[in-house]
């Protein structure tokens, strides 16, 4: 150890982190100020602000957690279970299932309902499970399953949830910034997210928002929250006007979410959303072109996580060795079900762009020629490219 | 919000987060690389080499885990206590009864013992306790109370609490790496940081170790650990041999980390207990030229963290404000019973230096005088300087 860490120049193209915005790395080596200091607190106030807009919500009670995702996660539950309390937790892949885990540790007794790796909930299963656990307190599920690359519609399943007056939990650990997660408009009472993915930076914060019904829950506990780290009675005052001390915030990761936020605001949302669809379609259709097949049907398809099934007669590890060592992208390989049977290629943030579909489609293709596969050269390209130019028209 | 963060230049003399090493803040800049990369799994295993170092140990269980030094406490208690265990936490500041709520939410019947605020625990107490206490699991303290500026000794503790064959845990979050935390030596069975004290590197990862008996307790549990992010049963798994996916590390964090373990190794854990000693010395040796009044008495004065009284007739915001914004240096304010009573000043890591001392010094004497504190200009600077002198000698 006695020279310096050099990391390689990588481009993350896989379930995240993902590629950093070059200013926001930047960002990580400005000077440190002190958690308490009056600039520190202003950038506070301005996250604040910048996240309620990307959740678009007037939600007071959104901020950062001193986490990766899954503390994000670890957050909502613990604040909004008490021991005792049912429920219902949507899983169809890994992140439910953490969900569920994690809801059992907070002392929930916990109602499963599972649905096909790569499908999505319908409501019709969500009213089933409403009905019969009319004592429920929560419905839980994911918005963009990380490890299947299914993308779940919210609105019918919020209504549904309120019409029989439970609180709406919803993981946007892979969706915020990338697509619509509209809290307010949808009726989200609770939900967390990462900085890794379509923010495009590192990993270390975790936002979160907490609407009435959810604060209404917290504010009626009987118990302590079990996590002192992750108490949002007392984190709220240090992000609220009383600034009382709770943890040491994460400063330097605070000023890279800061400018994340503020160039993912610079570029609209709106923008933001169609260019994470624009190239997760020439990706996808880029794939297909290769005659491979995708996980995820075509209506339920997250535009910035693709999942495809690793061809038959080919190994895995071979190509994602071949990505990474002769080009220099990472990809993510199967959880689960899908372990060394499919891939999973990510196009968040900063990652998103016309270059990078191009370059993934290509080394893809170079990596499964030298393995034997049979495809037609250049097909790939040549299918995403047309997606561009239609969408130009 | 149109602009980057531009945060101003402070130098940071308070209880932390400290001066970070300009090289920790170039080495955040870094290329990002995925979490399963080899090359970041090389770095978590160099990352686990020197923390065996400067914890002076060879367990294994030794890592960083994903949150600040809070979040290593957290680690630390929820991983050793089941629901129902018995432990006895001394509590002589804001960190110790920190650790008693953070052990009662995990479950645990509390037996809190008392000391004064800026004293340290005899054994005799110790002893006492775990004589009427021989249900006990655990006896945990804190090696230096960031809140008082007290340093703990830890030997004759530590033997006795095993001749009753209970786990010794310890906060050693301010004392890592300014002092000797020998945990072999001493027999400390879990330990944890932070790496914003006198590893200066920025907040934002809770350095920790679990040594054998540690580890027959986490392996004996009954009860899943509470918390999904801390549960050392799976996250041993990530950094050990399986390199099992648990969460996504913060990889830009563990760069930062790295950079200053491999400054401080190469400075030499000697060296560094020698210049934190002296600067130490120095400061609280001006501190008291200026007829300020030291909080701890000397032979249990931390040489990284001082606590100083406030003055008679002197307001302590004034004087914090006037050394933010008029020398841009900031100090801690006292918490607890020290509220507006006593400063808290640190030498921590890249911030212990004779530069420093005189600078705050300096600082200080001017901003006491425009409040009108009687005191005799440039005796507190040529007080540190003699200590220097005498030094070289």
């Amino acid at each position: 150890m006695s020279n310096p860490f050099k990391p390689s120049q990588r481009l993350l193209l896989g379930p995240g982190p993902s590629e950093v915005y070059p200013t926001v790395l930047e960002q990580m080596s400005k000077p440190l100020l002190g958690h308490l200091d009056p600039e520190f607190l202003k950038l506070m106030d301005e996250l604040k602000l910048m996240l309620q807009q990307v959740f678009e919500t007037g939600n007071p009670l959104t901020l950062a957690m001193p986490g990766t995702g899954s503390a994000g996660m670890e957050t909502v539950f613990v604040n909004l279970i008490e021991p005792g309390d049912k429920v219902i937790i949507c899983v169809n892949g890994v992140f439910g299932g953490r969900m569920a885990d994690v809801a059992e540790r907070a002392g929930a007794e916990v109602i499963s309902l599972q649905q096909t790796w790569g499908d999505v909930f319908a409501p019709e299963q969500i009213e089933e499970a409403l009905k019969k656990h009319p004592d429920a307190s929560m419905v839980a599920l994911v918005h963009a399953e990380t490890s299947t690359g299914a993308w779940q519609p919210l609105q019918e399943i919020a209504d549904l949830v309120h019409r029989h007056d439970k609180l709406f939990v919803v993981d946007t650990v892979t969706s915020f910034g990338g697509v619509r997660v509209a809290v307010d408009q949808i009726g989200i009472d609770a939900a967390y997210s990462g900085t890794q993915k379509c923010l495009s930076a590192p990993p270390g914060l975790a936002p979160v928002t907490f609407g009435q019904r959810a604060l209404n829950k917290i504010d009626q506990r009987k118990h302590k929250v079990q996590s002192w780290y992750l108490d949002l009675t007392m984190i709220r005052n240090y992000w609220g006007e009383d600034r009382f001390y709770h943890h040491t915030a994460p400063i330097t990761m605070n000023y890279a979410l800061h400018e994340a936020l503020r160039i993912l605001l610079e570029e609209g949302l709106d923008n933001s959303f169609q260019r994470h669809a624009l190239h997760g379609k020439a990706l996808q259709t880029g794939l297909q072109a290769m005659k491979l097949k995708l996980v995820v049907e075509e209506k339920h398809r997250l535009p910035m996580l693709t999942t495809v099934y690793v061809p038959d007669g080919i190994e895995d590890m071979a190509i994602r060795q071949s990505l990474l060592n002769r080009h220099q992208i990472e990809i993510g390989g199967g959880l689960g079900p899908f372990k060394g049977k499919a891939w999973r290629i990510g196009l968040m943030g900063y990652g998103s762009s016309r270059e990078n579909v191009l370059r993934v489609l290509e080394a893809l293709e170079s990596s499964l020629l030298d393995q034997g596969f049979s495809l037609k050269q250049g097909a790939a390209a040549e299918a995403a490219l047309q997606v561009y130019h239609a969408a130009v028209i």
